[in-house]
């Protein structure tokens, strides 16, 4: 009977689970749906499912690990705020850990990500590392000297909501000028409808079949193909994401930055320009270069981080 | 024979140090010019003196601790640079330790003034604290978990050095716009000089003498007493200030935000606005409010947090 743990990673769309070993080796894969008004209940749905499949393989749960869209108080394993998602249960640690008499930790899903990566993946090795996923919106994990922020609240590390331009565009966070707004998946569609409701002459135009149409895989393909509209606006966003890096560097003064999320398929059209204007802005302050490297485990990473954590939290409290 | 702890603060001008008993309470003190071509020296200097007071006051020193200007990397104690000061001695812990025979700490300034107000002054009990000290430039410190962020070299914790306009003023750091060139000292005087320079009508003018003598203690006398163009300077510092606080509280989800250094004096006109901002801030984003308070240690807070460092470091070897 070896031991595993579950990972779970709960996001808008779906819930993920998987049973892993210690060393970061997913055994076991499910999928369900996210129910939007009872993320709890798709959960323990993902976990029971999970433990059966244990039973069936014949491995032993020792613990399991979920990563949870929203601000998370990682003491108590709960809910504390969720903009996007209602939790029917928001102590789920206490719901998960009841029904599967299992330890149960819980953390933001950004978090369990970074610690993904950094155990298993592009950071290996690394203590003190920022993970950045950018789709939508921009989320982000920080490992410091091998542990995870996580705030007194469980609010922190929100990179996505740190004003790089007072005067920006607003932000549905309440904000304007959050990197977000400058950087993420959506902002990089919204500059280049901007762009395109002035230049209709652009690839990204034919490709989206109008302006109003573009979606960031527009952006990428017609940027991919040499088009100036769209290179415009990825040199924008990556310029502004080596604005984001660089604070965080001035703040952290991480080993190795990590970026993952679906918009880094946009490739060197955004990433070569953040990390020329990172190299710019470092060499500027007469900083040591900073390691940035794309995310190794893909969507993975935050059910490998999640279970990790687990099983991590298991040995801290034996030894205590 | 009560045990007590040497804490020394390195800055531009003065090493001051001090023997600190382990509640935090200053027995003696001593201040020297800093040798700005050998800091080591001025270090060693102060260190010494200490030890004789010690001596002659039957008092054992257990332990030095040392609070100095530039990039600290604490796990070796050296300097790893430096823009304004020049250590004859990079090696400071190994230097002040072989001269003194004692155990030696050694970290950045603005995080033993970070660690003093979080162990004795204004976030007494806190374990999640930032602390900003706004003067010429703007410092600071985090305290996460109870425990200093150091990052991997000792070159993080700069907040003053956060991006927060890309198209900003150049900082001498060589990036544009960063937090430092909207709140601090010197970008009060400078917004200020500018302002006097289209209109001098302000009271500056005649406080300084002349747009280009005001100074900032000109500033915060013409806002105290109504004048409108200073008024509106303070408060562009202060709203930036606002931009800055919230940032990190984005980031690092904190208890308690700590203000000190010269330039809080400006009291109302400045915090007044930076705290109204953040208020307004936090509520659009739905978050908690964070207490933000004034330093409680004013100039003695490196010296405090620098002893109280160096007695720590002893007790975690003593336990290892």
């Amino acid at each position: 009977m070896a031991e595993v743990a579950i990972g779970i990673d709960v996001g808008g769309t779906g819930t993920k689970g998987g049973l892993v070993r210690p060393t970061g080796e997913i055994l076991e894969r499910i999928e369900l749906p996210t129910e939007l008004q009872a993320a709890t209940k798709s959960i323990l749905a993902v976990a029971e499912a999970l433990v059966e499949k244990a039973g069936a393989s014949q491995h032993t749960v020792m613990a399991a690990g979920i990563g949870a869209a929203g601000f998370i108080d990682h003491s108590s394993g709960s809910v504390t705020f969720s903009p996007n998602l209602v939790y029917d249960d928001r102590q789920i640690a206490t719901a998960v850990g009841l029904r599967l008499g299992l330890p149960v930790t819980v953390d933001n899903d950004a978090n369990a990500a970074a610690w993904g990566e950094t155990m298993f993946g592009a950071a290996r090795g690394a203590s003190h590392v920022a993970v950045l996923t950018i789709g939508t919106g921009i989320g982000s994990g920080f490992v410091i000297e091998g542990r995870l922020l996580r705030g007194k609240t469980g609010a922190g590390a929100e990179l996505g909501h740190m004003v790089i331009d007072p005067a920006g565009p607003p932000c549905p966070c309440g904000l304007r000028g959050c990197l977000e707004q400058f950087a993420s998946g959506s902002a990089i569609t919204r500059m280049a409808r901007e762009v395109a409701a002035q230049d209709a002459d652009t690839l990204m135009v034919e490709l989206a079949g109008g302006a109003d149409r573009i979606e960031g895989r527009h952006v990428a393909e017609a940027a991919a193909r040499h088009d100036d509209a769209a290179t415009k606006v990825l040199r924008r966003a990556g310029r502004s994401l080596a604005v984001g890096i660089s604070n965080l560097v001035n703040l952290f003064d991480p080993e190795a930055v990590v970026l993952g999320g679906g918009v880094v398929q946009a490739g060197e059209p955004l990433l070569g320009v953040a990390r020329d204007e990172l190299v710019r802005m470092t060499t500027e302050q007469r900083r040591r270069p900073v390691r940035v490297t794309l995310a190794a485990l893909g969507n993975d990473a935050g059910i490998v981080g999640a279970a990790s954590l687990a099983l991590d939290e298991l040995t801290t409290k034996e030894t205590r």
